[in-house]
């Protein structure tokens, strides 16, 4: 109907304009853009400047209950381009998908959101509650400034409930609600032993940093996979039994997981039971790289002057960046590896959500009225993410409901949305307003 | 004199053929060339293939004593070429240096000796004693057919001592002669667990091959640098006591060698004495490279499909290239880590003589005379190369004495010798071949 060519003619306006935050890329537009979509709905709003992008903040309504939305104004790069079979920022649609950087990460839901707010004031008038929107310009790099952010505006962004960005359909087509993510602290360990490589012959007398790295990781996991870092497990507490018994209702398919990436096992043999479990509650150190001398093809005697590794902590409660940190470089001190130096990279915390809060009980009312069965609730989702500091930080429980399926391709070339997802999604937003303002 | 520039002339003639065996270049000529050579000095030559480029033989002389003497008509690639001041093969005169591809590793050598032996003819008449030339054509890329070889004509080969290529000057500039090389077994270390990258979310449940190749290669060599692989100890003997006061007489510059590198300290904080030892009679397991993932700038949430590490194993005796892999293999299956791969690469066994061989000694003898010193004699040099086969594999005791210095930059741009010692090394092989023959 005109309706939907209208709101898809804004829709494609919303993703024509580049918003790369990683290559500084029409940040400025993009920030004015969403400013303007927003005041078009008429909400009343700022650009709250931060140290690095700015913050797009809006506020629209009242009632007793208050919502926050959080979304981003920026997107992934667009690169490789030559793999996009319509270029990223020419929105296009194909076979009823929408095709452009950004549509499913996440500018797609903010339209969506917007649109539905258009038309609940159209056709019910006045909003029933207090909409408090964050769109802010940094989620893909990090968003380095945000926990900043929520800590000097923490009084004006005061909520019920926030309603996260992306999310949508799990793997089976099933549309899904999150309820939280795991933290991350990403570090590289870097140890240079000498100022120029050496010729292995030297091996009898000078150190080796690859050695001495290999030394100082073999003594944080153990060879059955059971992370041995000092006073570490002291700080993990087990998922609650609400938690589980909500992961039980979740599909997961051991054997499709394990022919995606060609893996024989998982660690240990694990079970499909028991991988389930590990891979939504356990925390994981990884080697993500690892890189010392001579890796070209066939041989080179040569004793490196330096090794580097990257590590990638995921977290669970209580875990924190600062914390895993802090125990790292005790442990290695401890062990004499103080010459290993630790740069650290990403640092998000994890945020968790309870199922009987309010604006998840709301997510479902609205699922089951407009897709027609009871969503599947993970309790959280084994990525990472800036949620702690609009959720847990300031105590608003928060959940993903967005407009992805398994295939959207997000951060990958040719991104997309099903149309008949937005459509749905922009209904699904309706009657969680109604739900959340009414429970 | 006029001797001096005719015997120049052939040296530079010898030089400008280029015989690369990485790049199989000009081999062919070379081999002719070495060929023609030998036989212009009388030499009865011979071409025996091999499975690669041929050795070239050559016999002449008879007596009570048969001397065998190993050199390699191949040289170094001569790559970067924009670091040499002359062409690599276009031998140049500069300060009384002789710049080219070759030349000190180890063309200098053969044409030396072959004038030293035209001179002794000229001058001296028949040789004192009978001389067996091996001139292989596959030294710089590991020799792979010697061993073979040597097996083949063991009979051919049989003689009273061995004279082998390089050698010359220590760091001091002392002429010196080294009785042996440590053994080398270069392997690669390979894991795949995954047949794609995933993302690092995944680690809860899918195997990372880095971590695997980390628990496997702790479990070779401990923090205190230990080798720690099974059964590995009771293979090596320790040096002879001979060859311990051999060693004490070798200069070591400990603060030169820290300070050359840049290494604040030796391993464990040995010091010179310790260092010294460990650097010439204790083996080693060296990670010459580890490379898995992600290894650019920033971060990546990777789990990496796999990992490869490259191993150096120096070899004493009685440890073998074979008997390492094969212990390596035994080892890994043992702890569960069968599906780590092992690539084999170079292998070449040690070889050490003893300092009262008459090889040896003859080889004191001349240096006194020429050198008007006692040389520095080193019971082996830290390095490895091919001298097994033709020494210790057929009981033929073996001695490193040519006409490099410690700059000579071998394997390098602006390889090159000084003249001085060419014509100084004629008059030292005249006095080996005297002293050999006559003790």
């Amino acid at each position: 109907d005109s309706h939907h060519d209208q709101f898809l003619a804004e829709l494609m306006r919303y993703l024509r304009q580049p918003s790369v935050a990683a290559q500084n890329l029409g940040m400025t537009e993009m920030a004015a853009l969403a400013k303007e979509q927003l005041e078009a709905r008429g909400f009343n709003v700022q650009i709250l400047p931060t140290d690095g992008h700015p913050v797009v903040y809006g506020e629209l309504g009242n009632g007793p209950r208050t919502l926050l939305i959080y979304d981003h104004y920026d997107v992934q790069p667009a690169e490789p381009l030559d793999l996009w079979e319509s270029p990223p920022f020419e929105p296009t649609v194909r076979n009823g998908n929408l095709y452009a950087r950004g549509v499913a990460d996440n500018k797609g839901d903010q339209m969506c959101r917007m649109q539905a707010i258009e038309a609940w004031l159209a056709t019910m008038g006045k909003l029933p509650l207090k909409i408090k929107w964050v769109i802010e310009g940094e989620e893909e790099i990090g968003s380095p400034n945000l926990e900043a952010f929520a800590h000097k505006y923490a009084d004006l962004l005061k909520a019920d409930g926030c309603l996260w960005e992306t999310g949508g359909y799990n793997e089976l087509d099933q549309f899904s609600l999150w309820l939280g993510l795991k933290g991350i602290a990403y570090f590289e360990l870097r140890l240079k032993t000498m100022g120029i490589d050496a010729h292995s012959g030297n091996a009898t007398m000078l150190p080796n940093p690859a050695w001495r790295l290999v030394w100082a990781l073999s003594t944080l996991k153990d060879a059955n996979n059971r992370i041995t870092l000092d006073n570490y497990w002291e700080h993990v507490i087990p998922p609650a039994p609400d938690e589980v018994a909500l992961l039980e209702k979740v599909p997961f398919d051991a054997e499709k997981i394990k022919s995606t990436y060609g893996a024989k096992a998982f660690i240990n043999d694990m079970d499909a039971a028991a991988a389930k479990r590990a891979h939504y509650f356990e925390p994981t150190i990884t080697i993500c790289g690892f890189e010392s001398g001579y890796t070209g093809a066939g041989t080179k005697t040569v004793l490196p002057k330096e090794a580097k590794v990257k590590l990638d902590f995921r977290l669970v409660p209580n875990l924190t960046p600062e914390l895993v940190y802090d125990l790292l470089r005790k442990h290695l001190d401890r062990r004499g590896f103080s010459d290993i130096e630790i740069v650290r990279f990403s640092a998000e915390r994890n945020a968790r959500s309870r199922a009987d809060s309010a604006v998840v009980q709301a997510a479902i009312t609205a699922a089951r009225k407009i897709y027609g069965a009871d969503p599947v609730i993970y309790p959280l989702m084994p990525g990472s993410g800036p949620m702690y500091p609009l959720s847990d930080m300031l105590g608003i429980p928060a959940v993903l409901a967005g407009l992805s399926h398994n295939g959207s391709r997000a951060h990958a070339p040719n991104e997309h949305i099903r149309l008949k997802d937005y459509w749905l999604g922009q209904k699904f937003i309706g009657e969680f307003i109604r739900a959340f303002a009414e429970l």
